[in-house]
C-alpha cells in the first residue's frame, strides 16, 4: 500500500529538498505549484524539472488570482522593486517581497487536493531560521495549519487528518544544502532568485541567503550568477 | 474613521443576510466571490446584485481552479448528479455537494484581501444548524480560522488580527430569514438552488432547507420554484 503526499513545489531550493525528503520517506509524490502572477515563471519551469527528477506521480500547476488582491514586489503587477538588503538585515522586518496570505492560500489548496486524492501528508518547505521574517513561515503557523487539517476536512472529522510536514522548519540554509546534497537533489534545476533571467542576480535576499547556505555547507552552487 | 469588512458573497441567502448584518454594524463592505467551476453562474449574477444592494465599496470576483482538484456534484466537471435527500436526512452524512477545502480556500483569499486593504473583519455566512454536515461549517472550524488569522498575517503578528465573524453560525434557517426580513435583504436577488435555471428546483437539499426556513419564519419566498 503506497502512501501519498502532496508536495508544494515552488521551483526553489527548499521545496526541492523537501520533495526529496518526502520521496526518501516512501511517499508517492503529488506535486502542486501555482502560477500567481510572479514576476517571472522561471521558478515554474524549475518546479517541472524537479517534479520529474523526484518522480512525481502527478504535478498540478494551478493559476490563481493573487494579483487582484495581493501587494508584493514579487508580483509582476506591483510598482515596487525587489529589494537588496545587507545580509545582516535580512529577516529583521517584513520586506516588500512578502505576499499577503500566500502560504495560507497554497496550503488551503493542498488541503483540498490531499482530501480529494486521500493523501496522508502535505510537505511544505518553509523554514524559520534563514528566512525573511514572513509570518507564515513560523512553527506556530504550521501548528495552526495542522489543527485546521483536523477540523476542516472529512479525513480530519474521521480522525485521520492529513499530516502537515515541514521538515526544514528548524534547519539553517547550510543544513538544508547539506541535506539536499546527501539526497542528491539536482540543485542546478532549482531557482531561488527573486528576479528571474538566465543568471541569478546574486543580490536579492533570496540569492544572498542561498549563497551563504552553499558557502557554509562547503558545497558548490551550480546555478550561474551575475555576481556573487 | 470607517471600518472595512471583507464579506464572502456566494449569491445565496445566508451570505446576503450576513453582508447586510455587516452593513448594519457600520462596516464598509468589500465583497468577495469566486468563479470556481460551479455548475451554473446564476449565483454569481445574484452575488453582483447583492453587492450593489448592500452598497459594497468593491466586489472582487476571483477565478479559481477548483475543478482540477475538487470532487463534488456542485462542480460542472463532475459526473455525479445533485442529490435530493428527504428533508429529515439532510445533514446526517456528508453529501456529494461537499467541495473539499472550499471554505478554507475562500477564507484564505479573504485573509489575504483583508490584509491588503487593512480590513478589521471578515464576514462569512456559514451556519451549523440547518446545514448539510459539511465539516467546514462548524464553530470549531471558525475558531481555528480565527487562530490562523492571528498567526498568518502581519496584522495578527502586530496584535491586531482581522476578526472572523460568522453571525449566522448558531441560527436556524428560519431565524436567518427573520433576521434578513428585518434588515430588508432583497430575497428576490438571492439564489440557493444547487441546480440553476430560471426557476429553483425546489427539491435539492438547499432548496428544501430554504423553503422550510421561509415557511417556519412565516415569510414568502419571492424566488420562483418549479415545484414546492
Amino acid at each position: 500500500m503506497t502512501k501519498k503526499a502532496v508536495c508544494l513545489l515552488s521551483g526553489g531550493l527548499d521545496s526541492a529538498v523537501t520533495a526529496f525528503i518526502a520521496k526518501k520517506q516512501g511517499y508517492d509524490i503529488y506535486a502542486l505549484s501555482f502560477r500567481y502572477g510572479q514576476r517571472h515563471t522561471k521558478e515554474l519551469t524549475c518546479a517541472k524539472k524537479i517534479s520529474t527528477a523526484v518522480g512525481a506521480k502527478n504535478h498540478l500547476i494551478l493559476s490563481i488570482d493573487l494579483q487582484k488582491i495581493g501587494r508584493s514586489s514579487l508580483l509582476a503587477s506591483s510598482p515596487e522593486t525587489i529589494p537588496n538588503h545587507p545580509i545582516n538585515e535580512i529577516g529583521r522586518t517584513i520586506p516588500t517581497t512578502y505576499v499577503p496570505g500566500r502560504n495560507t492560500i497554497f496550503l488551503s489548496y493542498a488541503l483540498a487536493y490531499a482530501e480529494t486524492i486521500n493523501a496522508e501528508a502535505i510537505f511544505i518547505g518553509v523554514n524559520a531560521v534563514d528566512y525573511s521574517a514572513y509570518p507564515d513561515c513560523r512553527p506556530r503557523y504550521i501548528q495552526i495549519i495542522q489543527q485546521l487539517a483536523r477540523v476542516a476536512t472529512c479525513q480530519g472529522v474521521k480522525g485521520k487528518p492529513v499530516r502537515i510536514k515541514a521538515p526544514l522548519l528548524h534547519l539553517s540554509k547550510a543544513q538544508i544544502v547539506k541535506k539536499g546534497a546527501r539526497l542528491k537533489v539536482p540543485f542546478s534545476k532549482t531557482w531561488s532568485c527573486y528576479r528571474g533571467g538566465t543568471k541569478a542576480c546574486g543580490r536579492c535576499d533570496s540569492c544572498q541567503l542561498r549563497l551563504k547556505g552553499f558557502q557554509e555547507a562547503h558545497q558548490k552552487d551550480p546555478v550561474p550568477y551575475k555576481m556573487r
